[in-house]
Formats: C-alpha cells, structure tokens, sequence
C-alpha cells in the first residue's frame, strides 16, 4: 500500500505543480487593452468549439458507456468513463492556460526572448504535467479501488477489462479531438493563407482577415486540447497495456505480480517529478539557443529518470539481482529491467535528435527544401516529399534496435518497460510541444495588436522552434506506438490464448475449438497485414480531402465577406470573425466522425466477415494480424506526414529570415506552397495516425472481452 | 514434349507477331524531313543513353555471373545471364520501334485521330508481345535444356536455382531500368519544364528549349525502355515462382509434377496467342472513344484467355475433374485451377477500371484536383495527396478477396495461378501503356516540326489516355507482386524447410539446428516487418532526390545556354540539345545505382547482423519477415504514387481542355505545379518499388541457395 500511496503523491505532485504554475502564469502582465480583446475572441471561439466538440462525443460516449456496461459490467463501463473525462479534462484545462498564456507570452516578448520562452514554456509545462498527472491518477485510484474497494484479484478479467477499457476512453476523446481540431486549425490556416495571403495581398495574422481568429483559435483546439488528448491516450494506453502485460505474466505469483503491476506506475511517478526538475533547468544561455534551453531541461530530466527508475528498481523490486520468470517461462532480473527503461529514454533523446536534424533550420534536410525552392513550387514540393520519405530511416532503425536490445533484456516485458519509460517523460515532452501553439498565438496577437516588429521576431524565432519541438512530440508519439505494437499484439494473443485455454461449456463458450496460426504462412496473417496496412492510407485521405473541404469553405466566406463589406480592406469596418469561427466548427465536427469511426469499426467489421468465410479461427488471426498492419504503414505514414510537415514549415521561415530573397521573392513563394501542403499532413492526417493505431489495437481487446461474455 | 513444343510455339507467335508489326508500322510515311531529323536526334539520343546504362549494368553483371558460376555453379550462371540478356532486349528493341515510330504517329495522326491511335497502338504492341514472348521462350527453353538436354529432374535443386536465378538477371536489369530511365525522364521533363514553360514561358516541347529532345528521349527509355524491362521481370519471375512451388509441392510425383510444371507455361503460350487476337479488336468507334478502343481489345483478350486457359485445363490436366494433392495435403481440382485463373483475369479487369476512375478525367478525383487548383498550388497538391492516399483502399481490397478466393479453391499453389494468369496477359497490358511515350514523343515532333494544332490535339487526345494506361501497368505490376508475395514467401519458407529437414553433415550444413519461427509473436518477425517496410520509403526517398538534382542540373545547363547564346530565344541559333541529354545520361546513371543497391543489400545484411545478434534461426525469419513487410508499405507506396501522378497529370489536361480557365490561367499554373510534383512520384519512384520487392525476394532465395553450399 505504501507503493500506492508514493504513486498516488506523485500524480498529486504534478497536479499541484499545474496549480502554482497556473497562478505564476495568471500574474503575468496580460498587455494592452487590444492584446486582451484579442486573445479574449480567441479565448471565446475555442471554449465554443470545445463546448460542441465535446457534446457530440458525449453522445458517442454515452451510447458506448451503456453498451460497455451492459456486455461487460459497470465496472468496466465506469473505467471508460474515467478515461473519457479525464482525457477531456487535461485538453480543457491545457487549452485553458494556453489561450491566457498566449497574449502574456507576446507581452513578456516585448521585454526579452528569455522572457517570452520563460512564460510559453511554462503554460506548456502545466499541460504537460497535468496530462502526465491525470493520466497516472486516473489509472492508480482506478486500480485501487478495484483491487482494495472492490477487492478483486489484481490479475482477474475484470481488472483487465476496466483498465482496458478506460484505454479506450481515452483513445476515443483523443482520435475525435485530434481529428476534430487538426481539421479546424488547417482549414483555417490554410483558407485564411490562401485567401489574405495569396489573394488580396496582406501578411499573415493581418486583423482585416476575417480567419484570423479562426486561425488562432485552431493552435489552441488542435495543437493544443488534441495533441492533449492524443498524450494521455498514449500514456494511459501504454500504462494499462504494460499493467495487463503483468498481469499475465505474473499471474499467480503473488506479491512478484502486485509489484510487477504498480512497477509501470512507480516509473510514472518517479519521472514526474524528475520532469517537474527538469522544467526549471530550461533556462535561456548566453548564445541565446532556444532548442539549447529546452534541452538543458531535457537531458536534466532524463539523467534525474534514471536515478530516480534505479529507485524504484531498487525499492520496489527488491534490489538489482532479484530475478523474475514469467508464466511463458523467460527470466530476468530487475537490473535488466532498469536497462530497458534506459534503453526506452535512450529511444526518446535520440527521436528528439533526429526530429531537430529532419525539421530544424540548421541542418541539410530544411535547407534542401529551401534550396529547391528557387527553382519553383514543383520543385518545393518534391524536395519536402523526398525528406519526408527519408526521414523515417532513422528513427525506424532506433525502434527496431530498442525492440532487439529491450527483447534480449528481458523479453516482452522489457519491451513493455522500455515503452513506459520513454512515456514517463510525456510531462516533459509535452510541455516542449504545448509552448508552441502559445508562441504562435502571442505572435498572431503581437501582429493583430500592432506591436513592434522585434516582438514579432522574438516570437517567430519561439515558433521556430515550436515547429521542431511540435514535429518531436508527434516522432515520440509514433515511436512509442511502433515500439509499444508488440505490446498490445501480445496483450491481443495473451487474452486470446487464456480464452481458448479455459473454454468450455459454462465459460468462453465462444472460444471452444478455436486454434489461431498467426504464421506468415497463413495467408489470412498476409490478409490482416494488407488490410490493417490500409488504414493509415484510408485515414489519411480521408483526413486530407476533409482540410481541403473546410479550407475552401473558409475562402468562400472570407471571399464574400471582403465582398460585402468593402470597408474591411481599408480597415474600416470589422470583419465578423465569429462566422469563420463557426463555420469551421460545424465543419470539423462534421468531417471528423467518418474518418475517426473507420479504426473503431475495422476490427470489428472484418472479424465478422472473415469468420463468415473462414471461421472463427482465422477471423481471430485476420483481426490479429491487422493490428500489427496498421503499425507497419502507420509508423511510416505518420512519420513521414509529421517530419515532413516540420521540414516544409521551418524551409518557409528559414528563407523568411532573408535567405534566397527572403519574403517576397519568388523562393518565398514556393515556400509557402510547401507550407501548405505540409499542414494538414503535420498537424491534421499525420498525428491522428497515432490514435488511430491504438484504437484499433483497444477495440480489439474489447472485442475479445465481449465475446467472452456472449 | 507435345505440350513444350505448343509452348515455345506460343512464344515463337510473339515473337513473329512483333516482326510482321514492326515492317507493318516501318512502311508508314515518316513524314517531313525537319520530323525525321528532331525524330533522329531523339533516337540517338535515347540509344546513347541506353548503350551506357547497359554497359554500367554490364560491369555488374559480370561481377555477379562469376560469383553465381562459383557459388552455385555453371548453370545458374547461365541462368542468370538469359534473363539479365532478354529483359535487357525487350527494352532495347522495344525502344527502338518506339523511337521510328513516333514520328509516323505525328504524321498519321494529322489524317485523323484513328490513324494515330492504330500507329502508336501497334508499336506498343511490338514491345507487349516481346515482353511475354521473350521471357516465356527464355524460361521455357532454358527449362526444356535443364531438364531434357542436361537431364536434370524438374523438381531438382540445380533447376529451381537456375530458374530462380534466370528471375534475378531480369530483377536487376530491371531495377536499373525504371530507376535509371526514370530519373532521366523524370529529370528532363522537371528541369526543362521549369526552366521553359516557367521561366522562359515557352511552350512544352518548343523547338528553343535545349532540354526538349532530351525529355522525349526520356519518355522513350523510362517509360519504354524501363517498363519494358521492368514488366519482363514480372512476368518471368511470376512464372519461375509459381514453377517452383509446383516444384515442390508435387516433389516425387511424376506425371504429376512435369504437367504443373509446365501448367504456367502453358497459360503463358495460350494467352500469348489471346493477346494477338485481342490487338486486333483494338478499333476506334462512332463514338471517338480511345479508352472505349482499348477496352475492346482487353475483353476480346480476356474472354477468349478464359476459353484458351480452360482448354490448357482440359487437355494438359486431364479434364476438369481431376484431382491433385500437394505434398503438404491441401486437395484441388483441375476446375479450381481454372477458377484461379478466372479470378487472376478479374482482378486485372478490376484493377484497369479501378485505375480509370482514379486517372481519368471524366470522375470525380481527377476533377477534385482540378477543381482544387483554382485555390492555388497548396490546394492542389493537397488534393493530390489525398486522392493518392485514397487511391490505395479499392486495390488492397481487390488484391484481399483474390487471395481469400484463389486460396479457397486451391490453396498457396491457387494464388499462384492466378498470378500467373494476371501476367500472361503482360502482352497486352504492356501494349496498352508502351503507345503513351509514343503518343507523347508524337506531339513533342508535332509541336517542335510546326504541324499544325489539331495534330497536336490528337496527340493530346491519344496522351491524356496513355496518362490512365500508363498507371493501369503500374497498378497492374504491383498488384500482381501484392498477390504473388505470398507465392514468393512460400517459396522462401519452402526452400528454407527443404534445406533444414535434409540438413547433416555432408551436406546443407549451415542449417543444422535451425527452427524458424514464423509467428507474429516472435519479435524478430516484427522487426523483420518493420525494416521490410522501410525499403520502399527510403528507397522512393532517395530516388525523388535524385530527380530533383537531375532536374536542378537541367536547369542550369539550359540556363547557361540562354545566357551564352541569346540567339536561341529569338530563333537565330540552334541549341545544343546533345549537352542536355549527355548530362542527364551521366546522372541518371550515377544516381540509380545507391538506390537499386539498397534492395539488393538489404537481405543480405539484414541476415549476418541478426545473426551475429540472434543466431541463425532469428536471422531466418527476420529475412522472411521482411520479404512480406517489403510488400505490404510497397504495394501502398507504389498505388499511391502512380495513381496519384496520374492523376495530377490529367487534372492538367482537363484544365487545358478548357475548364476553370484553361492553359495560362490561374488554375493551370497550379496544375502544372501538381503535374511536376506527380512526375517524379508516378515515374520514377513508384514504378521502381515493384523491382524492388522483387528483387528482395529473389535475393532472399538466392541467399538461401548460396548457405545452402557453404
């Protein structure tokens, strides 16, 4: 119990960490009187979007908790519920800071760099740290009260089935809200560009844009409440998938497996409050390096990780030299297992380090796309899509070598392990990420309100930056999900074996007879491969054509507004911003639903149609195989959207800085063409791929679940 | 014998078909003496580029003919060298019709559109019957020699490995063939439309343009040349595996054996003689229609394949309801056979209409694209994008129900029949798409000689078609590699298990001891799948890189002589047309060697690293996994990107017929943005991917083979 209580401390840490930071935050000047008009439509615009946001998930939610309850129990349906409201609430409260954030961050700009990266890092952090901190609060009170309140063996199917189901919860808020405001925010980047940029001639962020607002209420609802909504989920995923893993493993081995259970939770705990240390290390030097402050912060909080994991090892698991077996008969000892949660931090410095190599301003990959725009959009566009490709090389190689050195560590579980470390610094990591949509909003405000043009500067300079950094959290997402596939397909057969095992007339009469080859031989395996494989296709162009859609919408508007009131050009009358605001609202939802139902429904869909042709067993191995599909293409369709999208940004900011002709020139042109292209494929299609994967991977546990009971 | 001789007959029709065609096509009026010599300067150029690009391969070939003659002995040697020798002919003679036959297209199309159309349907019928014709005579006669002449029995290692080897010449001819021929077109056609149409603002193929000869000699070696040698790859490595697994699953079974030996062939011969027929259904009707043309040709050659294949059934298997058992126990009959070769004609008959509809101006997602021009560049390609992504989804499910189905009737042996079907009507395909680059090259000597319009407009006509033909042969290739990875996978894991059950000490050594698990739970299989997966992603990285430096070196060198010659613009000097084609020959060549090496290299260390990490066992089944994982992110990255090209060219087009603005507006400025983007994506990178996964399979059992003697 004490184990619990440290855990539980440590979620509260983070939690309090988010209130004194708030408070910090809130102090700061909020700027003039048009500053705070500014940012308080914003303000305004995203609370509507989230409020209708959440109520059509809510009516999804609600169909999903009573079925949940009736198939599998209201424990179980009460764990979705907890995922679901948590999900939504650390997306709220992050999008809450940030839109307050943004016009103190363009203020502070005012006075000095440091000081506008001191108050956007920060509002980023108290995300971070709130999504770290409900995450692991969420899944330790949950677990105590099931195995102390409720009293239920820690390893029993209902156990199982709540954890995994509050996965679900989470992952269910986070494809809705990462699909949802990636539309949003790129249909209104990208319609508000076209249409003032291109079209009637006026710099971006300009107030007679009638999507401007839109523009900036887009970073906060997407970069912000979705990315949100995306971290807890792949936190909470990975937590769960690692704790059912455990379960599994250890089960009838009695305190080995409470232990191995709360292990996950421990290393959460601890890197919490490593990550809160590693906050007040990012400090801006003397050469003025902003990725050179946030990486004092991030090599501060994964040396105090693995200290602080040794800790827990040592504490937790009885020394170093404590040797486990699982029930599949591997054997490890604990000091291995320190070595994959090494390993797992290792993975996330060097996805960082890649990520700033293929995105940054600095390095070949950016200046290529640069260079290439001198010749024309064409060939813009065709350099950006050839790093895009390219740059899943790298971080490719470093999963499969985490999944090669974690596997011969401690097998399936060091794997597990590896991927609960790399996600124990997600408050850190997303601090990193939320300070972007701060900077971009302070710096859409400092332009609407007038400001000098060195404010701008300053918070161009943190928005080139919060490219990089946006780029590396999507790599880190994606990374964790490749290297944590193994997890949920093992967590699939493990279910899937116990069912089959203990079928019989009474119980799991479902599964009686059922033999699964999941063999590359089997050409069902080759099926499920194809059709899991599919999906991050389907999706992606789904999503893409979906941008396209509400873009175009938006010039439409913008168009007949200018047309209308020919005084919002001469800066005389002003725009209504509340149309475009709603506009793209009623948009986003509409288009989310399609593309965010097809991984909850795939699994589902084809096991039924495959057990028709084939029968159950193969249908099992159709649906199995699909899983680990859907990762083969997903790793690589996001990887290459995310990067890709970073590279094309920055090459357009990079020539902004006076390179090749600077803004203007016909280099800068091209530039901007591949900025558009590389938004959707950054922030819309390319992150929603990380949900997507997991969700199916959920569904397909549930899936499992429910057929047991039926 | 009866049934070899029919077969060879059945190639010696091709090849007299390709004879009495090309004496048909060379009797045509060449037209003026200003269109043969740019037609002249055209065909040297192309056979100079052709003559080095085999020389380089040369050198490669001879390295790789002593090291198969001495580790696998003389007769694989040999093997190899027919294959490498053939797919290099096909290209070669296939090219040199291409090139005297443009010429006469220009001057039949200016007596009318039917005119033209029957011209460039012929010559590519040359290259289509070529194709089929010399690859089943190289594979039937070399097989009639091994195992009449040398003696050899069918099913006996020595001639599995000749076979398989005669697959790798055509493999790596072929890999270096449409990355070399593509990065030259791809590189002409990108740089000289930058520099001309965007720069200069000239017209494409305009006369001052020192890059227009070499952008249609480049049509003729990639598109030609490099199909050509790429779809005898296919064909002949389709036939040598499906050979092969006929090899070992009637292994001891006499009569047997030889009839399903020889069952591929057969197929082969029969639809030789179907495709004939079908070219002469080729007719233009009331209606004007030339894809109406071509699909009466196709359900000509298709219906009557049904009856020739059936016919094949009925007298080489001994009826309809013979019954065969394989050595691993799966049952079939004759009419299930027959059945997967139905479908095999389907799924080719599906992927032709499925491409249509993707590249075609007359549906939706073309006219999404062009629609999505007016916006601008950004929204062009974003809709590009997302039509690419979207354009995977019918295929893999079409490929998925063909191997549910084919699987169903007659097991692995069934998959590989229909493939084998597929193919056989490579004759036919190939002529569909080898008149697109006549077609194109037609209106280049149009517009460069001063025809008048209209002639240009029927070249226009004839090309916006072989735009959808073209993609319809890629679509084709790929989809045939997505159903035939399975066969090649088996052929791996078939070899693999023959080599381990017979290993001791005298012989096959290196695998004693070794067991291969194939599961999706063992993680090596996942890594396996994951860096599979990655070939084609940094594979088409590096190949649209090197497209866009081919074209940045274009563009330079035209610039120059814009510079040093001024007279050029204004008619008076005559540019150098053979420095452009010169430099791009030097760096296509350059260029496609990194990239063709990283499929052949990859099997190969991939396997010492794993098993110098994990033993043999793990190295096995690491390579095996990454034969399908090749397949499964290539078969989304090669539909994505030839469709998607296809695409963009024809939204193109159907702005220069005259809507949205027609040629010069707004709209087609970003078309022609979204085309130049396409290029390099449907010419040179995604085309390549299907020699790629080949020859990652066939390098995988040569590997095999050569531990097999160590």
């Amino acid at each position: 119990m004490t184990a619990l209580l440290l855990i539980i401390l440590g979620g509260l840490c983070a939690v309090a960490y988010g209130i004194v930071t708030i408070n910090d935050v809130m102090k700061r000047d909020a700027g003039t009187q048009r500053m705070q008009e500014i940012a308080g439509a914003i303000s305004e615009g995203a609370q509507a979007y989230l409020k209708r946001q959440y109520a059509t998930i809510g009516i999804v939610g609600i169909v999903l908790f009573v079925a949940l309850a009736y198939f599998l129990g209201l424990k179980v349906a009460i764990g979705f519920l907890i995922g679901a409201v948590l999900s939504g609430a650390a997306g709220f409260i992050g999008m809450n800071v940030s839109v307050r954030a943004n016009v103190r961050t363009a203020q502070a700009a005012s006075t000095s760099l440091g000081g506008g990266l001191e108050v956007a890092f920060k509002s980023g952090a108290v995300t971070g740290m709130l999504v770290a901190g409900l995450a692991l609060l969420g899944v330790a009170l949950y677990y105590t009260y099931l195995t102390r309140g409720a009293g239920l063996a820690p390893s029993s199917r209902e156990v199982i089935d709540a954890l995994v189901a509050l996965g679900f919860g989470a992952s269910l808020i986070s494809i809705f809200a990462r699909l949802g405001g990636g539309i949003f925010t790129k249909g209104a980047d990208v319609g508000g560009d076209l249409v003032g940029k291109v079209e009637a001639g006026i710099p971006e962020d300009d107030p007679r844009n009638p999507a401007t607002i839109a523009d900036n209420v887009g970073d906060n609802v997407g970069d912000c409440a979705g990315m949100a909504a995306d971290l807890f989920e792949t936190y909470a995923v990975t937590v769960v998938a690692t704790m059912v893993l455990a379960a599994i493993f250890f089960a009838g081995n009695g305190p080995v497996l409470e232990s191995m259970m709360l292990y996950p939770l421990a290393i959460g705990a601890a890197c919490i409050v490593t990550s809160i240390a590693g906050t007040f290390a990012v400090r801006l030097g003397a050469n003025q390096s902003i990725m050179g402050a946030l990486y004092k912060g991030l090599i501060t909080a994964g040396v105090l990780s693995i200290v602080a994991i040794a800790i827990v090892n040592y504490t937790l698991l009885g020394g170093f030299s404590t040797s486990f077996t699982t029930t599949t008969g591997v054997t490890f000892t604990s000091a291995g297992l320190l070595g994959c949660a090494v390993i797992g931090l290792a993975i996330t410095a060097l996805i960082v380090v890649i990520t700033e190599y293929y995105t940054g301003t600095n390095f070949r990959p950016v200046k290529s796309i640069a260079t290439s725009s001198v010749t024309g959009h064409g060939t813009n566009v065709i350099q950006g899509l050839a790093i895009s490709l390219e740059s899943t090389a790298l971080p490719a190689i470093v999963i499969v070598a985490g999944i090669i050195t974690t596997y011969a560590l401690a097998g399936l579980f060091g794997i597990a392990i590896a991927v609960t470390a790399m996600l124990a610094l997600a408050g850190f990591i997303v601090a990193l990420d939320a300070f972007g949509p701060v900077t971009d909003n302070a710096g859409g405000i400092a332009e609407m309100a007038g400001l000098p043009p060195d404010v701008r500067k300053s918070t161009d300079a943190l928005d080139a930056v919060g490219n990089t950094t946006k780029a590396v959290t999507k790599g880190y997402a994606i990374g964790s999900a490749g290297l944590g596939a193994l997890v949920l397909f093992a967590a699939y057969t493990s279910d899937l074996n116990y069912f089959i095992a203990n079928a019989s007339d009474t119980q799991y009469r479902f599964f009686k007879g059922v033999s699964v080859d999941f063999s590359l031989s089997n050409p069902y395996v080759v099926v499920g491969l194809l059709l899991g494989g599919l999906i991050p296709y389907l999706f992606g162009g789904i999503a893409m054509t979906a941008v396209g859609r509400a873009a175009g919408a938006v010039v439409e508007e913008v168009r007949r507004q200018f047309r209308e009131k020919p005084g919002i050009m001469e800066g005389r009358d002003r725009p209504d911003y509340g149309r475009a605001v709603d506009m793209l609202t009623r948009a986003a939802i509409k288009e989310m639903i399609v593309p965010s139902l097809l991984p909850v429904l795939s699994p589902i869909v084809l096991f039924f149609v495959i057990q028709a042709i084939a029968g159950r067993s193969q249908a099992f191995a159709t649906v199995g195989a699909m899983l680990l599909g859907v990762i083969i293409t997903g790793l690589y369709v996001a990887i290459s959207m995310t990067s890709g999208g970073g590279a094309w940004d920055n090459a357009k900011k990079y020539i902004e800085d006076g390179h090749y002709g600077g803004k203007g020139s016909d280099a800068h042109k091209a530039a901007v063409t591949g900025d558009t292209v590389g938004d959707p494929y950054k922030d819309t299609a390319g992150p929603a791929v990380n949900p997507a994967i997991k969700i199916t991977n959920i569904i397909a546990l549930l899936l499992l679940a429910i057929l047991a009971h039926s």
